[in-house]
């Protein structure tokens, strides 16, 4: 596994300064914006820029609204396969969306709909040799946030994906939604690891499961969720990936960087000190 | 347009005599199960007795129970196959079913896994040329005879359609639940002929249309509805399918069989009389 | 049928010039490059100016090379969605590409890849609901121009387009590649409407079928082509699509525009006249 | 990585006597056509049979003739579910079937139409979680067997399982055929195991490579393939299934079963002796 960073929970670092300090405090991927890399670089710029630093790009954000109305979703997606293409030269195999557990529209039909959608981007993604790693989102709050259910689980969000129907798109699971849904270690030993697309890690206070707030997540090793046994997991069903931190909090932490850099250091040494890493 | 007939409204009618006499009151096609005539006459007898009365199959139903277990899916699903056989070297191009507008599952995780087992069916269906013709059931009452809502408009099945993306899948229109879900001739006329796989005509009692019972309906020019406007509508956009006669009671009605053929074909020739048929 | 007029065949007219003219010769679409109008009237002007001429885009080239090597693929194929998006937005509702009945690759491996890559190319039109149709190529001399044969008929780009599976494909069926792979009036007849995307026409000199050359073509109506019962055998299966003329020609023709354009309404209203057309 | 034992190499030995001695002489799997035993056994007695001698079913036979007419594939996919539904109730993951390298008919209609065969074959077995492995076939002598070649490396071969397009289909890697067409453990390093649906081992003569015969193949470590470091390369990338042997011979070996049993045995630990095995 490869030890992964993005800017939520590095306060107001910019992407240049991410990708510039990832391999000094341990991580070897970046969960970037690469636009902002490329507008400033160039693309051939912005590779070199990674491999003088030491980096891959872990994972890139869905750059395609899929939630709204047709029109939107046509229109957001004609820069898809630029962003893939740009994707693919950086070395970048992964791209990533997240799937709310509530939904305003009626649930059948937007299961439907989500599922076209969603398989129109991955064959985008997939012609440049990009995964599609749909994340499922676990707090209870979140549930009822929105008028009907929709999906929140493994099992749920894995009939999805073969609904899609594309080879190319798999998980991202998250260790907060693990948590939250109660999807455990040994949950994870029954997935097979080309069905994990990436992977986030976090911790969470230690309040009753049911009130666990989707946007108040600690750093790794500071809460209650066990980390070492769902990186042990992943490791037992030979995941290789990447896994990168993603701490979602109220208001944007004010320690310096560096504090916190260290404090992301010190929680992946924490969790990953018994899991062998590449 | 082809003239069909089904068991649903002839009484205790067998699947042979159907066939038998379904020329001579002006029907060109029979909704059957295939596999009671096949025990009979074997497969080649059936074709012959088809051939011999001038009757063709219309649409057979899937022999498939796709809305439980999954062992039940798998089991049943073994037999597809040799009814896709079957069906195939009868002429038959269609298998058709319903889909419930309710449902006592969560609806979205009920759609994709209804997308999923749906196109399974149509991948085997595809094998033998035959098309899946999928049914949405309009009546009011069964739309919250389950927990949830599930789908029951054109539209919403057509998204359905797009989620199972198998070429060989499209719509069984019956006019009942045009009617229930004000489906409109004009509405037709926004359709595309291949999307048409099979066609149901029947009429409905001068209820309000929220009351208006999925199990109590009347033999064509019998009711309601304007099967003329409809059919001319199939016929405006070059459907030049089977239009099968579907009438579904409380109790099987008590006249006399050929009392019931001669109802159905005065219902058929009041309605297309005004319509070039093939 | 919807009269179709391309710019081959008119000599050196501009593509704003045959949307300006087409309605005053008998022609209800045009097949041109939409990114040069644009580039001149933005999008919104472009679909003002088809609009104030009573014209529609009959098709659109694909603007991706699939025939060479991955790089180019993948760049090329980063426009598409784009264009599609345009011609969507313009009304067009078809993207065509020709298939050489020959190859220098292997063809078995060739024909592998040129369905994985077809097939992404269709899955970006249809998010824009545009059709791929593919069109077979018939001259006997471009059979053996590449080292080994790759397909040439009607059955074989069926049989390919299955292999592409995606909904949005089909055929663009070419008079002079009919001609000159014998396939028939009846053959056509055959077909289902929806078979068929597009649809070009124009003529053949009375050689010998095997020395038809591709590049060699006459105006409808001025060869030996039977384009009556080409026309009837579209109408009789229920094609209501457009109808392109297309002439290929060793070099441009030195007659003036508007002397091209009366040769070109001639040679349709000869070969319509008996053709009821919307 | 489980060792597989199949008939081919034990002379005459009938499939429940490899099913009974399997474990004895170090097997965990048996490549077997499960009809026999079901036959014998019942579909519970089978699986009961299976238990006892603690094996696993390592892979079927492709049950069904796709290279012939398109009557003979529609008749013999009927009984495909059933046999899969059979398989998937005996634990048994994995269907194979193997493409010659060369082929009679017009290599370009043929890779389409198996394209499209194949993929009607993985979706019957994916409904019933089996994967489909192709076999390339590598000896030199068989590529020009027939009139026209078609494919034989793992290239073609990924290239035609992206043109049939179902997440269940993948690679048979046969250490025979890799050494035949030059395909090294480095090269196995690039694929990922999850491309690997099953693997066979046997051993090849100290021939020029061309002169190799596909039906003339020795007992692992008694000739010239590095099969331990074909095996370390599975091992690398995380291939846990199952590696079986098959032994093609001119003649069925003459020794006494025990005798060949024992010989299989040494050949397996011989190679594996440095590789750790489930």
């Amino acid at each position: 596994m490869i030890k992964g960073i993005s800017q939520a929970g590095l306060g107001s670092i910019s992407t240049e300064e991410l990708v510039r300090s990832a391999r000094k405090y341990g991580f070897g991927a970046v969960d970037i914006n690469t636009d902002i890399l490329i507008a400033d670089h160039g693309l051939e710029g912005t590779r070199r820029l990674l491999e003088d630093h030491h980096v891959i790009v872990g994972s890139i954000g869905l750059p395609v609204e899929w939630r709204q109305t047709d029109a939107i979703f046509r229109e957001q997606l004609t820069s898809l396969a630029v962003t893939a293409y740009h994707a693919s030269f950086l070395g970048c195999k992964s791209c990533c969306t997240y799937i709310l557990p509530a939904t305003d529209e009626l649930p059948a039909t937007y299961m439907a709909q989500s599922i076209v959608r969603l398989r129109q981007i991955a064959s985008i993604l997939d012609a440049y040799g990009i995964r599609l790693g749909l994340e499922f989102v676990g707090p209870h709050h979140l549930r009822t946030a929105w008028k009907h259910p929709f999906i929140h689980t493994v099992a749920d969000t894995l009939t999805m994906i073969d609904g899609i129907d594309r080879s190319n798109v798999g998980l991202l699971v998250d260790a907060y939604h693990c948590y939250t849904t109660e999807f455990t270690a040994d949950d994870i030993r029954q997935l097979r690891a080309e069905q994990i697309v990436h992977v986030h890690i976090n911790d969470a206070k230690d309040v009753p499961l049911d009130q666990v707030l989707d946007n108040d997540r600690l750093y790794p090793a500071e809460g209650v969720i066990d980390l070492p046994a769902f990186l042990q997991a992943l490791q037992d069903i030979g995941y290789t990936g990447v896994v990168t931190q993603e701490i979602l909090t109220p208001e944007s932490p004010s320690d310096s960087t560096s504090l916190l850099w260290e404090r992301s250091q010190r929680g992946f040494d924490h969790v990953f000190r018994n899991i062998s890493t590449l």
